[in-house]
């Protein structure tokens, strides 16, 4: 008998920041997921927010090779608008669709611990790059039928927040979770998948083989934004996830079926 | 046999803003009370950041009878200090502290449900009035050797946050704990407990019987800021909460032990 069979079922969800900042759209996204059954995490991302009140506050954001390097202010107004804003209007909404949502950060309940990343070139900031995923506090919590809705802020387990990039948060927590269940690491954002033509929301590529991923990079056909995404994604399933998804939020449980999106899968 | 005697012992602490604003003292405090054993809830304030970051964004703050009127934007900035940067600082320190440390608003796991105050004369806004608490999850939580942090918001289910009164929030979990737990409810604040004489720290009244407390509030004995603390502390007492304590965050542990500070009695 397969040991997979005996594993229940857990799909993760990573939303960008896009979803996020659109209100209407937001809401109709949560609604869709309280609706959808069985274990799940939600993993949110920032959206612009915490760019515009930096600005508003007059704090220079500083970006290198297009990461935002965050200083001791900027960790302070990430940790407040993931957190707090972004993390509990999440949590509000969950539960006013009847999902019991907990939103937590990798300090709380130490369920994310990370280090502050090091490079002799470059100083990043408190930037956090993943140590260890609490399974047992994870396994705990869906196991009270709880829906834990992560905001992309780790710690050191020495009292140090640090930022962290959402999609290698909904990685890891997949990685680590796929010892103990089936995962489906699903990324929603504004496109309906993979595109052929960036510009053309009908080119969407159903199923995109790891091969083929390589031909398309090589020949520059794959948007730039999308590569670290799809890197990671090819990363967690050669790491024990099931199942990989890309699609809008506007079509979720089409997603989660594969009906709608794209679909990442290792070479046969 | 008595049926209180086969009930855990649970401390709910409640530190006041002046000890959040106060990094050094904070970080003491939190690494006295990561050392108390057994089950504990801590609950925090507010401070003085949500006013400087309402201030540096032009956002005017309402007071009306020395309560702030939660607007939108309030709220907004509230969810942030409060629940965002507040809870998750104090839940990083403790967890420093190998205090396992979760940070909870209302809405998180449901634990604290509320409604919008209404009041025929005055619009306090986005005030809530708690209506339960999640006496399941405390336990779930509690039970797995979690800390829960709880912060000055809740929800009233239908998606919407509520800024509310952290003293209220903390006797509301003492009182529904009390049932399941032999609770003692300590308030920590600047002062090291409930003075004869506002201006000398020397005048502590180290056990304040209900009656001498309203002796004293005729004679305008009591420091007006005292009296709604007090008056809750009394309610929560006569509504099963087993013990309160009133004392600084300099000897958390004497103010537990009931050795430094004020407790608060009933009349014999």
């Amino acid at each position: 008998m397969n040991q997979e069979h005996l594993k229940e079922d857990l799909i993760i969800i990573k939303i960008s920041g896009n979803i996020i900042d659109d209100e209407a759209r937001l809401e109709n996204f949560l609604k869709e997921l309280a609706a959808v059954k069985g274990n799940k995490i939600l993993v949110h991302g920032g959206g612009v927010m915490a760019t515009q009140l930096a600005k508003e506050l007059g704090i220079e954001q500083k970006m290198i090779e297009g990461r935002r390097i965050t200083d001791k202010d900027t960790l302070k107004i990430v940790t407040m608008v993931y957190a707090g804003y972004i993390n509990k209007k999440i949590v509000a909404l969950l539960q006013a669709n009847q999902s019991n949502a907990m939103g937590l950060t990798g300090a709380d309940g130490n369920s994310i611990k990370a280090h502050k990343r090091k490079n002799a070139n470059l100083d990043y900031g408190f930037a956090g790059d993943v140590d260890e995923v609490n399974v047992e506090l994870f396994q705990q919590l869906l196991g009270n039928n709880i829906m834990p809705v992560i905001a992309p802020i780790t710690h050191d387990g020495q009292g140090q927040l640090l930022n962290t990039n959402a999609d290698t948060v909904a990685q890891e927590i997949a990685r680590s979770l796929s010892k103990n269940f089936n995962v489906q690491l699903v990324y929603i954002f504004e496109k309906p998948g993979v595109l052929h033509d960036a510009e053309d929301e009908s080119t969407v590529i159903a199923n995109l083989h790891y091969s083929y991923y390589q031909q398309l990079k090589i020949k520059g056909l794959i948007f730039a934004g999308m590569i670290p995404k799809l890197d990671n994604a090819f990363a967690a399933l050669n790491s024990g996830v099931q199942k990989i998804t890309i699609g809008s939020a506007n079509n979720l449980s089409l997603v989660l079926e594969g009906k709608a999106g794209t679909t990442i899968l290792k070479d046969e």
